[in-house]
């Protein structure tokens, strides 16, 4: 019985020649990563274990990007003792203000996950390296201090729901609109614990960076894991980004799908999700207009340099609405150089718009744009429930890059296709 | 008998024809200035007093920078307030997110302030516009709601202290050098209540950027107001930035001073104030090597475009050692498009230093670089009280950009001259 690539991923870091869905195994992982806020959570388990070491200084990451640089004393001696624990674990990849990125685009970047590995990190957004025909999810603190002392994780091999894409992205559809009319369809369950696998000729339509959003939200929907097959794009990345060999998994011809569900690119249109679910997706065309206080362009789901390229383009020549308040946030240094070097930082300063250095920062409620009380943002982070961003009776839009900046320019909830 | 520069303009505002130390009077305002703490702070008094209207809509500043993009949900809610506010009363100067930058390096910039001005703040740095030969101070909130509605203050004229400038400034000296070597020299109350005037031949030695640091910290000898006469650099910033016409006032030469004192700029050595106040100064040759955490290069005392050449003039193809974090915040949106432009953020970016948007941030302990206990930071900014800038056990040790840029590549705290 054939396999999928999930499932060939699995077997191959369980030492096993085939798995299936249900099955508990253990698994090598090939990166363990943590952040400022689950490091820290992560010592007293990892010391009760008598953890001294971990088991690969060069596969355990840990990128301090939520609350830094600190926001307030509290996140500053969080800050500090997860700096003093990557210090005394000797790790190589450890990266802090300067240098520091939004961890998942700062990894892919830096080469430090490549095709047909098998990552946890202790973050939910893990899943985002579905995208480069990885298996990687998001673990719990005390799964995360079992990986980087052991190497290894547990899984419940999950089911594969199949997503076949077919025909070709119109205008302003990026593939932030691919996936939240997927979770529209399916619902904030609708892929609990089972892996999503993308495929079907549509993939060729889609460019890294959109696999990526499409990955990264895999886990709005539910699911242990969002995995894209690998093709030419997925080469090409690997070969400028890659910093170790890989092995290439793919799906067996014959493999078991829990079920299958076929997206026609061609037929989608911008949407948002609107408070407070990610499934709560409308087309742009039919609530534009709602009075919008905040526009946020960044987060691991969408700060990539083709969605600062994106907004860009809508923002050149054009001034962010009065009473709408911009803040796009590059996710890493080189993104942000980047962009600099292609003049879209200018861009989105003359229009008015405010760059922030690379942090997680409002998506979670963190700092650098919270909202008051019955203020809204369009966002295009990747949760809108209640109070993400700030005070309780805050709202938040998810959108794409397109979408966002095109609110900013119209000071409402904007389409890009009317500027 | 003469007139010191100070009396004249307080006089001209007062429509007296002189006016001696010690007077209580009553003068006009050009300017009312507000932040996002402080305008708050202000409706009480100004609905008590009966306002439901500023005196001139074109002369109520308001400038959100203090916690701005919100940091959290306590300051989101006062950024709301403060908007509501401000929008009901129809100001015309009104900085928010994406055209706010730091209030003290804004206005001048943006020509708000010209020679001869007369000037209250609710923040007390707002003596900084000193060097533009304007009379400038900071007030509480309830005397800035005063001004706010009626467009007059009350003010005791103060005895004035000459500090004649000889010389110039050696290398790796700077404005900053200049006035935490006075205030080691008078202490923190050594002008209080009283002017700072500076005068002598070696006023032309400084730029108008070097007199603006100056003037912001008279306050930390706990001044009134810290002024510079009118020159040729004061006219060409005005003719460059000013929006208005306006008014030079000069001291007599038969003005009566408190006290003279001669520095001799020459003589002067980079210096910096250890924890925990500004006259606790040092020359930095005395106490280099000290430990480090983190360096901050900004504020309304040093986040102009000529503290940010500095600052890469010495990071310029160099890296931030490891242990350091670095932030680097330009006052202003137009000083990041100008630090764009020159590469200047191309080369703090690649030397490992994070740039962030305008905001005070970790100045005054807000955000974006808060210290945890036992942290020490090299700032350029204007205090280092006990718990400044985060937990109550951390340090901040009070330098020049120059200064603060070699400490970040050398790892701890170093001197310009070594590198």
């Amino acid at each position: 019985m054939g396999m999928t690539i999930t499932e060939k991923i699995l077997a191959a870091h369980a030492d096993m020649s085939s798995v299936e869905p249900g099955q508990l195994i253990s698994a090598r992982v090939d990166i363990a990563l943590a952040n400022d806020i689950t490091l820290p959570l992560a010592l007293e388990p990892f010391r009760e274990a008598g953890g001294t070491k971990v088991f690969d200084p060069a596969k355990v990451v840990v990128v301090l990007d939520h609350f830094n640089p600190a926001k307030d004393i509290a996140s500053a001696q969080m800050l500090s003792k997860a700096r003093e624990f990557a210090r005394e674990l000797g790790l190589i990849h450890f990266y802090d203000v300067g240098v520091m990125g939004i961890e998942h685009v700062l990894l892919p970047e830096q080469g430090l996950v490549v095709p047909g590995d098998l990552v946890v990190g202790a973050d939910s957004h893990t899943c985002t390296y579905g995208a480069l025909a990885a298996f990687s999810t998001g673990v719990g603190s005390t799964d995360f201090a079992a990986a980087m002392l052991t190497g290894k994780c547990w899984f419940k091999v999950p089911e594969t729901m199949r997503f076949v894409l077919t025909g070709k992205p119109g205008p302003w559809v990026c593939g932030k609109d691919v996936i939240l009319h997927i979770i529209g369809e399916i619902g904030v369950d609708g892929a609990l614990y089972k892996s999503m696998e993308f495929s079907g000729e549509g993939v060729a339509e889609l460019s890294m960076s959109d696999r990526f959003t499409i990955s990264n939200m895999a886990i709005e929907a539910g699911a242990k894991n969002g995995i894209f097959p690998f093709d030419r794009a997925t080469k090409d990345f690997a070969d400028v980004h890659g910093s170790r060999p890989y092995v290439v998994q793919e799906s067996d011809p014959d493999a078991v799908y829990e079920q299958t569900k076929t997206i026609d690119l061609g037929s989608l249109e911008p949407v948002v999700a609107l408070p407070f679910l990610p499934s709560n997706v409308r087309p742009v065309s039919e609530v534009k207009g709602m009075k919008v206080d905040q526009v946020v362009i960044g987060s691991c789901t969408n700060g990539r340099i083709e969605d600062l390229r994106i907004a860009a383009s809508i923002l050149k020549g054009r001034k962010v609405a009065k009473g709408i308040r911009l803040i796009v946030i590059p996710a890493t240094p080189q993104i942000m150089l980047q962009a600099i070097s292609e003049g879209l930082v200018e861009t989105i300063l003359q229009a008015g718009g405010a760059v922030s250095t690379p942090t997680c920062g409002p998506c979670l409620g963190g700092y650098m744009g919270i909202l008051a009380q019955g203020e809204r943002a369009v966002s295009t982070t990747n949760r809108n429930f209640v109070g993400r961003m700030g005070h309780v009776e805050s709202e938040v839009v998810l959108a794409s890059p397109a979408v966002a900046a095109a609110t900013a320019v119209q000071g409402s909830l904007g389409h890009p296709g009317d500027l």
